[in-house]
């Protein structure tokens, strides 16, 4: 058995995110599956560095699976692209030893929120960002991000039915950023709880409105209660942009998405 | 009555265009027109400044309508948005004189053609951007685009179906750049032949990949014969993204788009 990694973009509008147990609806991982299994000729199983919710999008979810099936690494990506649907594409592939895997390897995520800050909605990109017509306060949302940085109890960020053992997660970067009309939280940990960005979106805006001073956000890392801090973002914005490995498995590097936003890393 | 002058976002996918005669079927015009009858009490009639063809976006289609109806211009904007599906957005609107008419009294229109260069196909953008996975010679394709500038008979770049009654028209501006992994041609006119953008991509693409030399340009300009022209370019990466009017209108002005591209003008 041969194992590969691959990176994944997928607009999640249309699914029940990465991963879903319900019989009957389309989830990103089983729609990844059936074309590689297609493909191999074999049933094809496939492991992701995260799990992301129904509505989220990626542009460089890192997964990993095992065929015997020998195929040119070309004709893998051009295979699936063409069994996949519009919204899901493979951007790389890449062989791999054995001792790799897309999950349990990673020692950072990274994701990209991003807001689309205008009196009025968005036609163009509905679903693919989030909208906040209010006029907001950025120094003081700034300033609540830079908080986030470093080991922290994120009870408070963490949804009822996450299944995480612990509540501790180490927040590498976490940057928050104007670009354009766009407003953009870039944020790296080891790991994220279940609606851990969002609900840290849900607050920065309750922070931005001026509801709330910065030092909410050091109460609400604190008081360790989900029930104090602001409400679950939206989905729409939300995009898995990277997973970061031990340089040894030597993984090409694309550029942090998504496509359109054009950043320099 | 009172005439409006508004400004349109849309996603253009999933109609046949900003007009169609066909019953029964979607067009951005009838969208829009039910939506504002309904805040007007009234049937309403839009008309704008350019009729796109199916598939194809707008970041700003200028439009004006007629009405009895008074109401704020923020009522006119939020009732629309709250009535009209997520992929037609307004962005502005403003009283106008009676003299004001968004076809008859617009000087030039402008579009822009948004190619994703990349090996493998898009997920995010399907339908937004027209995927081109050659290699292009960029220089090229510029010099062409440059001949392009001028006054012209289009007649090679003008579909069998068009209704205008000349072929000639005077290109004010035309340029190809890169944007990331975007390539774009933006291009302005007094006016546009029916597919006469995308028609014109299609033979940029042909002159990109080495099929004809720049100067190929030159000959179809002169030879006026569509069947000796490129193809008709797909309509996922055209965007109407501007109409002018001559000052006195005064017509508030807004980026050019679409805005994920978050260029300057």
């Amino acid at each position: 058995m041969q194992r590969y990694a691959i990176g994944i973009e997928f607009n999640g509008q249309h699914y029940r995110g990465w991963q879903t147990q319900q019989a009957g609806v389309a989830s990103v991982q089983l729609t990844l599956e059936n074309a590689l299994s297609k493909i191999a000729n074999h049933k094809v199983e496939v492991h992701a560095a995260g799990r992301t919710d129904a509505g989220v999008h990626a542009s460089n979810m890192i997964a990993h699976f095992d065929t015997s099936a020998i195929r040119p690494e070309r004709g893998w990506i051009m295979g699936a692209n063409t069994l996949l649907p519009k919204d899901i594409a493979l951007r790389w592939i890449q062989p791999m030893g054995n001792d790799f895997h897309a999950r349990f390897k990673a020692c950072a995520r990274r994701y990209r929120y991003i807001m689309y800050q205008h009196r009025f909605r968005p036609a163009s990109l509905y679903g693919q960002v989030t909208h906040v017509y209010q006029d907001l306060n950025v120094d003081n949302m700034i300033k609540a991000v830079d908080k986030l940085v470093g080991t922290h109890n994120f009870t408070s960020f963490r949804a009822a039915a996450c299944q995480s053992n612990q509540p501790v997660r180490q927040v590498t970067h976490a940057r928050l950023f104007r670009h354009g009309a766009f407003l953009i939280l870039d944020i790296q940990a080891d790991g994220f709880l279940h609606h851990m960005v969002r609900n840290i979106v849900g607050t920065l805006l309750e922070i931005g409105t001026g509801e709330h001073e910065p030092e909410w956000m050091d109460y609400l890392l604190e008081v360790q209660d989900r029930n104090q801090a602001g409400i679950t973002a939206p989905p729409d914005g939300l995009y898995f942009i990277q997973a970061y490995y031990p340089t040894e498995f030597n993984l090409p590097s694309v550029d942090l998405g998504p496509v359109w936003l054009n950043l320099p890393a």
